[in-house]
């Protein structure tokens, strides 16, 4: 961690005494402008914002986070509780402000703030509110960080990546949303929970719009590189579509239950930012379902929207989306969401 | 992670599935009852047990991570958030459940539970409720996990270990307190943030009571494997005693400044555990300042009482306790925590 | 890393400052026996077995690490080379010697012996020497260890499997030869490499006879879960059967070509074995192809014969056998080359 | 990995299918320029450089890495042998020329090349043959590099650390040689295996010219931060001169002893080098003992001479040195071997 300003204590002595330690060699240069550090700035450190936070910490993901919310004493109190790890940990430096500049230099922003939802409040006031909220929010992010990824984690989710995208200005493959990863790693989960093997063998997608909407790609489900369907076919063995059905609502209902249980989502939102994090910053090229410009693919025209599809991410951000194979429903069902959220953003003046 | 039943709607159908996807080879003998996998079981899924929980998964430390709270929506839904990221994890089986029957073998039990104190409550009567609380918990812990080492991390830790230690009837190498491996990792932060280096080139101890009676150690300071008071007699330069005690208050302060700032404290307390149950189960025989039965060491010999002390940990949990060269004002404060505490845990009636 | 009686030099005087170091805090009991680390053993410490044990060190897959091999000389500087790394990795107990009992108490055992051919020698010659080099091996692991898994990845593989088998006298879920898991990593590279994506996305699988009888599955490849044959039908990609046989010669030519560059091969099949270490001993419960009892499975049914097929590990070994489809073809392939081992072994005299 | 070529097989439908599988989103801008990937060259593909090579493979360092040997088969095979692995690794982009320009833009280059002794070669006549190997790799390194940091293994690794230094150009902070960060390792674990503790928990270093001639700080040595040398004095065991010499003795000759036993070193400087490249890619600031110019320190003045002292690295290469006191006795012998080594230097006419 650098300089935190937190140990003043030390008084004036301090300044000595880190000059004494420390001699420089003869001839020394001046570091080079191109030693860039990996950075990572995440907005917002409600409970989403400081699971992401300390995932990508603990898993090592960048030189310098930055923590920026509007509540500068949690911010604070958030900053000094990661900060007091430093002896458990590679060394990150940890920054925290309530000043956008602290993100200069960033390689990935990640934006959980969000309103939330008021009583009585209509899906569009909500909306309406994030979209003034991401006017304060993203084209400082962009003018600090004129060459980043922005990742949009905050809800609805497909419609803020929108937005981020409008507002900041950015080419289309440097703006994603985190969408439907982590709904995949739920069904992942729930399909390796019912055979026993380790999720990271089980293949399959869920896309589109993230929430009640989503689509289940039956056919993506591969098991150790078994395609299931196909195999159930060979073996014989019928499967009624409303099981399959029963799996997909059980995916939507996982972020409801563990809200009625918890109160919250927090962890396993903040292992699929993470996890794209990674894929991103390490240029790993691997293919995840995010919320990316869907426009021209599987027929939908209508206009500029985000849904989620499978991609392909690196240092780049969006590299390409795989080219998967929709049957006619679930084309109809993309396009239908498609229609819908283009209604939704044509409402708010952007 | 297991079979957790969550996933019935693959109904009557399910197991078929199972068992036509994969076939025994032919043969097969039953798994042999020693190959058995390193569990780990937390109890109290609060902020501090939570953050625990989520460091272990994602460091993974366990191959099975077992919850247990008062609290079945909570737990649920804690357990369900840690699952939802298993596409993203090595795969560990995480159990959760009100009963105890869930930490069964475990090979380590971290207690985080704890009664908070009611207003007006005198500190007395806090702890009451606390030990009454314990006997609900360790007994069936060290009946379910008798060979497993208990580390306590609930407050007033130091008396609390005592408290498990006698409830649990373990050999005393076996009950350890997080004690201040935690407030030595905030030392060495600060001191680290002053001289710009990594927090984790810094030695530096707090050992005695955790909490405000503390004693930091300035003798056992190095950084880089030099040694700073020396260093700074060498260097000639003047090092006012009062300088030191504040870097020491302001420890001391890291924690209550946290809880005003954000409400509570989960991070760092979360790393503290995690780093010591690394050292314990991959049997690193590494130093920590844990709370250890102090009973004979620096002139301590009023009755059992524990105290954190350097301790090399391992398999076998504490292996032995540093030889550490303490000047009689450390000693004595040392000596005067002792006595404080053998008079509350006189009158625990245990 | 665990006294390894090299540092004598510290005289009569040593065990005096160990002692004088650490006290014991009072009462403590001797650890439980039951507190077990995890331990693996290389048998071999050629160039495959050395990149095996290191990789397995860097990963810090083991507790314990014990290398065995006939030539004295050659054992001792591979450990003391691996020794001297102690302050870069976590610690590891590396013990070396020429006796089996370093091994006692293995959870894993990786055989990596063999004889080399002589010019002119038949491949029976060499594999009857390799037998008898065999019945000097295993007979004393599987004494030292009777609850280990053996994971053979000495050539032949498959027979060598089948003998480790007869040899040990172990249920057959507890033998394992590494088969075409590297094979299968280098069908999986090179189809990544044409594609430019992550060789982890890449699902595919060469089975049955390790070398050039091997099986590509072309129905199993799947890249971002996509199978790749129904999508090229489905973009109407006309694709030459040819074509896929070139990509399955390149593999099978892939350890020719290493051999006759560097003269062996031994990072690919570090990483490999070190990959299936992982999966059986934190009991991932992945799937991989290795050298499995194949008899029952795909017409498989002339007598007890080992083949690559895609296999379910875990702490327990070999938890069951994928049931992929294999069309006509495949599977007399396989039947070929069960038939042909198991004439081979029809001469051993086992 | 990229593209190799080696899958041309796929043929000239190889391009299309890579088209069809990812379609670019719409508006997608080409990638920043910024955006740049970690890259490490590695010069030499003998056992030094490929136990670097993997381990920084192993440990996820970089995001590219480049092997250079003048050996193009050799070369070759090591690439693919590695490359052979990616299914079992995160992605890196593995590269290998006999041209530097496979090196360009490196963020480190670490050379391990080195000409053999030849039957009663003089030293001298050894070293000139180097600095003549060196004139042919340091200029089109820093030429293809101008921003990287060079890191030299060859031996004699004091004398070629100054020679890459004057035939780079490079400001002095931007050159180290690996001295004596291997043979401190070496010392650590001698005391760790001694005493039983982490060698990580040992803080000791050894100074000066690699080799030899190196000087051992008895001062340094500290254990779980408690300093050996005055925990002695205070516990009254009395401590021969003889006896640290002799620990000190063995650390010089397990190089010697590795050599004699399995005819090269490989595995531990293939560690120490992956742990300099991680403290200077990441930023992480931590104190090694490494070759710096050190010219001006301890009463060295004589010229421009690298020798080894615990150095703060970073990603701006040597961030300053440590200010540690040494006795008369240590500061002399320091003075001696850069005596020795200027003279050396005077004659190779750089």
């Amino acid at each position: 961690m650098q300089k935190s300003g937190s140990s003043s204590v030390l008084g004036p002595g301090g300044l000595d005494l880190s000059q004494a330690f420390f001699k420089p060699v003869q001839n020394t240069a001046p570091p080079s402008p191109t030693k860039r550090q990996t950075k990572i700035s995440v907005i917002g450190t409600g409970n989403v914002g400081m699971a992401i936070a300390q995932t990508i910490l603990t898993q090592d993901l960048a030189d310098e986070l930055a923590l920026v919310d509007a509540i500068p004493d949690k911010l604070r109190g958030e900053m000094l509780d990661l900060q007091h790890a430093a002896a458990f940990l590679p060394r990150t430096n940890i920054r925290a402000s309530v000043d956008y500049s602290v993100t200069v230099g960033s390689d990935l922003c990640i934006i959980t703030a969000g309103a939330r939802q008021n009583p009585g409040e209509s899906r569009l006031s909500l909306l309406q509110r994030n979209v003034s909220l991401f006017s304060k929010i993203i084209p400082p992010l962009a003018n600090h960080s004129p060459h980043a990824i922005l990742m949009v984690v905050s809800n609805p989710v497909d419609v803020l990546t929108y937005v981020a995208w409008k507002l900041s200005g950015f080419p289309v493959n440097r703006v994603i949303g985190s969408g439907t990863n982590l709904d995949s790693s739920r069904f992942r989960f729930l399909i390796a929970d019912h055979l026993d093997v380790n999720a990271q063998d089980v293949q399959a997608y869920i896309v589109g719009e993230h929430g009640d909407s989503s689509v289940a790609l039956w056919s993506s489900i591969s098991v150790g590189g078994v395609p299931i369907l196909s195999f159930l076919e060979k073996q014989q063995i019928a499967y009624e579509k409303e099981t399959l059905e029963k799996i997909h609502k059980e995916v939507i209902n996982s972020a409801y239950e563990v809200i009625s249980l918890k109160g919250y989502t927090s962890w396993a939102i903040g292992y699929s930012a993470a996890n794209l994090a990674r894929s991103i910053l390490r240029d790993q090229r691997k293919i995840h379902p995010v919320s990316v410009l869907a426009k021209g693919f599987h027929g939908i025209d209508g206009g500029d929207v985000f849904l989620s599809l499978p991609a392909q991410l690196g240092r780049g951000g969006v590299l390409g989306v795989t080219n998967i194979h929709l049957n006619e429903e679930e084309a109809q069902r993309l396009q239908e969401s498609a229609k819908t959220i283009l209604e939704v953003q044509s409402q708010l003046g952007l």
